[in-house]
């Protein structure tokens, strides 16, 4: 049997949230490396909530996707042939590329990963772009102090799992927002948060005020809608907001440049008011912007996680043919924990 | 003629904007100085916006006014009588004080000023809490670099037409937005400014975008409502958003409290989605809490005053009677500068 190389394209474009006839899986052959270039195939595939922003033909921090041609992500893959002395067969690689079992790559952007280590997916989230997403926002953006209340968004997914652990870690009381029960008891079982809170109850509103009486002096934001108004009301005098995601928007219209059609109330005014009367900072975030702190961030977490001081939260879907449902249930919180796609071969 | 203290107090709370029935003026007798007290003769008093708020019964940043109680606000006077030490005649002093034209006074939180200043109401607008929330704001919170473009809502007015010389002082390129062909004027040709875009135009926002032509780094925002929907899609990669007032909501029901009434299309996720897509910082400060920097505001602001880098914008009013009618038309813009009533003695 010639070995075929299962690719997944971009089909159409979503308008909302994406539906499974906007993938489309194509039967490729495998490609034969050239002078220079290496053969790659997949071991984990990262599926990260900013790809739907990529599947708008929207400008943004990151260019679109191309319409037919292979989504692309975070991935961990295996050199399995090389004609570059600068890899070696077997070698672990960790780079950006397609949503396909086998590429091609001149090394540019790869980065070598230890091949013998225990966790090799953890490249993709709590100690790749997830964790270092959530190590930077955190300590640089939100800057939590001792004994500060710090609110999670999103506290049982990559970013926000991470970033609760790390609040505990520098002192602070952590209170996750999570959707559904069983993901709020991880959260405090397994993650260790002070507390958790159901954003799908409708005493959604009166529990985050119950689990933050002295207020909330750092929210880490990966979600937006309704999380943010029950937020609002209860930042402090001097509260930090770090926009890490947007979670709840980014199927909307207005993500994707399509301007403010959400319908009213129109809730600026009173959003720009709390920012002016309680002295508040919101500010946006993009981790490739932060690449000089790279190294201190493997160093934090690295440590963490061998010490057992931090949890790492993952959810595997075997196969490649699941990405797309597996990141249709990502935009609607159906994973727990970091999502990778494991290829079949890994 | 038996001196009367004419005192204009607070009569009803208003709903929107404020209207000559909210006040009142009442003819006291001039009060007796105590053992240890003072009794001030008023000179200039200071009208802000920020006053609109505490009219307003709901907690801010600063307590309500009291109903039937004087309105309160930053005034320089003059020592008539002094039976405490600390205090001779003649004496000019800057605090925070009734609007009436005699008050009695322990000394406590009173500056005193140089009594032979050439402009003592100075102390009330470029050299005071305007001056310095100016000065901080831009300096602290926008930190403009040189060539950035900076965009100050409100130009003419007591914070803006300071904050855009300080930053033509640095090195930016100054964008003002005021209200009306005049004002621009104004703000081009006395203060400086590289360009001055009229918010009443209909043309208003195409005006903006042709007046900066390489974006917006730092928008001094000290209005809201329509001026920052015009800012919003020029908003620079990295761009600063200090928020120091909202004049253009002081009379809405979602500033004193009342939530997000506002009427649709809903603003707030595009905002966020921008804040995260262009990494955005917008931040809300309150000048009082930044006293540490008074000396270092007062030595840079005094420097340049003296030097004819920094033109002062003053807006006049005579009599305290008419503080009021000013008052009302300061938070709709017909002001020019910094507005403050001077008293008949002064």
């Amino acid at each position: 049997m010639t070995p075929t190389n299962r690719t997944i394209v971009l089909a159409s474009r979503p308008h909302g949230a994406p539906t499974p006839d906007n993938f489309r899986m194509e039967e490729r052959p495998v490609p034969i490396p050239g002078a220079g270039e290496l053969l790659l195939q997949l071991c984990y595939l990262s599926l990260d909530p900013y790809m739907r922003g990529r599947m708008n033909d929207a400008p943004s921090y990151t260019p679109p996707f191309e319409l037919d041609a292979p989504l692309t992500g975070g991935a961990v893959s295996r050199v399995i042939e090389s004609r570059n002395e600068g890899f070696a067969v077997g070698d672990l690689v960790l780079g950006h590329l397609g949503w396909q079992e086998y590429a091609l790559s001149d090394g540019a952007g790869l980065t070598k990963l230890d091949a013998g280590m225990e966790h090799p997916s953890y490249a993709l989230g709590a100690l790749g772009m997830p964790g270092f997403t959530a190590w930077h926002g955190l300590l640089k953006v939100g800057v939590p102090r001792a004994a500060d209340t710090v609110v999670v968004a999103g506290a049982s997914g990559a970013v926000g799992s991470i970033v609760g652990q790390i609040a505990s870690i520098k002192g602070a009381r952590v209170v996750g927002v999570a959707g559904g029960p069983d993901k709020c008891r991880r959260v405090v079982g397994e993650l260790g948060f002070d507390a958790c809170v159901d954003h799908r109850d409708p005493g959604f509103a009166a529990a985050l005020l119950a689990a933050c009486p002295d207020g909330i002096d750092v929210y880490f934001e990966n979600v937006g809608g309704a999380v943010f108004d029950a937020v609002l009301p209860l930042l402090n005098v001097g509260a930090r907001v770090p926009v890490c995601g947007l979670i709840a928007h980014y199927n909307d219209a207005s993500y994707s440049g399509g301007g403010a059609t959400d319908k009213g109330p129109d809730r600026l005014p009173l959003v720009m008011t709390t920012i002016l009367k309680r002295r508040i900072c919101v500010e946006g975030f993009i981790i490739s912007d932060h690449q000089a702190e790279h190294g201190d961030f493997l160093r934090d977490l690295g440590g963490w996680i061998a010490a057992g001081r931090v949890r790492v939260l993952e959810d595997v879907v075997d196969g490649l043919e699941n990405a797309p449902e597996a990141f249709i249930g990502l935009l609607e919180g159906r994973n727990n924990g970091k999502l990778v796609i494991r290829a079949t071969h890994a």
